[in-house]
């Protein structure tokens, strides 16, 4: 295929002409389409659905910490502190679990650094000034949660081995309103990157000048992978903070949402013992325990790592043809025609899109008036502000893959059209 | 009996002489037993089995706002918010359902008050000051929430009738600093009296110096009655505020925690819909469901109130004796001695004793020097500080009824003992 940008203003005006055509085809029919959130699909979920038979009437509800039905036990139950100790990369001695949701955990970390303050360093509400760093593109519900709070958000790079380190350094090293950055390191939503050794490595060795910086490292899809035979792989950034010396500037978080079910999965965070016992103290005002219940049922499901890697082969199973239909369909339609590039992950939930610059705001419109519902253009970015307005996501997990395919289809007609309008333009 | 202070000192050391022997008698035993926190029976825990059977592999998990088992309906799922809205007397529509514990959502309202504001309100953690009022005896766990957050606790005396309200209504409409009020108004923690309906109509009149005064309403035992044919009755706050005026004064708080499973149950707030939409701005960002397979387990279990109810019947069955075996010790050990006054609650889970001044923290270590371990002396006033060193919180309903009844005979010994010591001191 030719570029569009070598095609001249009448060849870009008829092959507009033929693509408004197959858009009111689209539209005509009335469609309810939608790729904005990695949300699993049914059939993913149903895979969980055994673990509903292990807890009933007749079972035993003993752990080694007692009897998960009654109060009690705020770190949680020791079995599931293994479990995910497993999954996570640490010592279950190192993990406390949390509730339903390690969204809800990072959200309560920064709450309690606003109103408590970390390891008795001042409450950031305290402070007149309070920065994070956001590695862009990422994910929207993050940034949300340090904008709710009124911390002020800088965007980092994100490049194919993991954020700018220079910049991060840069800021880290250097300025004391500096107290944190968000990170997916294996994986990372949306553009699908995995962070390399020598950056984890960089992250390690940070000489931070707040004494209360920490990253929060958001292990998302630790073993979400689309190729369980070839995964990719990053460094445990718990022990590599402990060989550096800085063995308390990290948290980690992990959650069996997209193993189990969203929402009523089980979630934990990994740090050393000296934030969890501070993490301790204010846990012990805001809760009794969690459900141990629900912790208990994951373990008896699960047993060990290798239970959650057979199942996850299982959910690699369904989620890779969406993804390899959404990378047939980009290739097919916007190959070689340069107003569009895409991400290929090896794991994870999204496809990221990059279209031609103050392109993606309109396609996402357009693809809405058709009935394809996309995250909203600028999600990915703090403040819901890109830059370049190019960058969209791809949530391939949820539609069946018919409509997936569908909707894909629709997405290229809207990119064509609007990047066409736009060199018309020019 | 003869009062022990129109005994001589001779009767008294004399009889010292005698209870000694027999403190020491329970002491070789090397009992371990516990009469310090709320916490259900395993006999009440088993009556909630059943429950584990009604959701397994083979369930339909729709609910009318759609498969539980996914990501999304932040507030909970509607059949979740009747249920809950029939036991905390409100309607769905003023319901949001929360976690597993509403210790957690009562954290979380403070929480979000201290970092977020209240409707529009300038944030607390803003402010140079602010109070809570805090009626006494009460509950710990309420005190400790608000301590934590810097907020300065003033108590208020309870009466039979509920909180002293001249005092409260002094503070409130006068001290645009006092921000709220911790309530228990139904079997209230520790001391079992229920508000009179003189009380609610001066709550819900009341003309806040401040405009985001709330008052915390926690209705922690709005089921838990002990003789079900004969329940105490507290008029709705809700529906009082409203008609007052002040529709925006109140949350109210509800949980199924000693009514399934404690830290595994489903928990709601009721307010007005103002209130509700500012708590949902700060929700969206925390979290994007909590576990909706929970709220429809209870659901499907329950169907409604009166199952709730016949539910709760069962439990009153297994509370009852073990509250009659305190009142029957402690009234035969004792009755007419003046050394000590205690509650009999038509409800909740807690037995308040009040000893001779100066005397509760010396019986509490006695207690546990024998292997009875009660709850901290002073634990029911705020920063543990009881300016009498009288109050002790009995909470009957863990031990078996053996053992209860053995902890209640060690208890008199222990009163006895310190009770002849101060009045031979005297």
């Amino acid at each position: 295929m030719k570029p569009y940008r070598e095609m001249s203003k009448e060849e870009l005006a008829s092959l507009k002409e033929q693509l408004e055509k197959v858009y009111k085809e689209y539209q005509g029919k009335n469609l309810k389409l939608n790729m904005a959130r990695g949300k699993p699909s049914p059939e993913q979920l149903d895979l969980s659905l055994p673990m509903m038979d292990i807890l009933n009437s007749k079972s035993d509800y003993t752990s080694v910490d007692g009897d998960v039905r009654n109060y009690g036990v705020l770190t949680g139950i020791k079995e599931a502190r293994e479990l995910m100790g497993q999954m996570m990369d640490a010592p279950a001695d190192n993990i406390i679990m949390y509730g339903s949701s390690s969204l809800t955990l990072m959200y309560d970390t920064v709450s309690r650094s606003y109103s408590h303050g970390v390891m008795g360093n001042t409450p950031w509400c305290k402070l007149d000034k309070v920065k994070f760093l956001c590695p862009v593109p990422g994910y929207d519900r993050h940034f949300a949660i340090t904008e709710s709070f009124g911390i002020e958000l800088i965007n980092i790079p994100l490049h194919d081995d993991g954020p700018d380190m220079d910049m991060v350094e840069q800021y880290v090293n250097n300025d004391e309103t500096v107290k944190g950055i968000w990170c997916v390191p294996l994986y990372s939503n949306p553009s699908g990157q995995s962070y390399s050794d020598e950056v984890v490595k960089r992250f390690a060795h940070l000489k931070p000048a707040a004494k209360d910086f920490r990253i929060f490292w958001d292990n998302a899809y630790c073993v979400h992978h689309l190729d369980p035979d070839h995964p990719d792989h990053v460094l445990d950034i718990l022990s590599e903070c402990e060989k550096a010396g800085n063995p308390d500037m990290v948290y980690k978080f992990g959650s069996t949402a997209k193993v189990t079910f969203p929402g009523a999965g089980i979630s934990a965070i990994a740090a050393s013992k000296a934030n969890l016992e501070d993490m301790k103290k204010q846990m012990n005002v805001q809760m009794i325990s969690h459900d141990k219940i629900n912790q208990l049922r994951h373990v008896r499901f699960f047993k060990d790592l290798d239970g959650i890697k057979a199942h996850m082969r299982k959910q690699a199973a369904i989620l890779r043809p969406r993804f390899e239909a959404v990378d047939e369909i980009l290739t097919r339609e916007l190959g070689g025609l340069e107003i569009g590039t895409w991400t290929k992950p090896h794991g994870g939930y999204f496809v990221s899109f990059d279209s031609l610059d103050g392109c993606a705001k309109a396609i996402v419109a357009k693809c809405k008036d058709a009935g394809v519902v996309m995250t909203g253009a600028g999600a990915t970015y703090p403040y819901g502000k890109d830059p370049h307005d190019s960058n969209i996501r791809i949530a391939p997990s949820f539609p069946s893959l018919d409509e997936l395919k569908m909707a894909a289809e629709i997405f290229c007609v809207c990119v064509k059209l609007v990047s066409i309008d736009k060199l018309l333009a020019a």
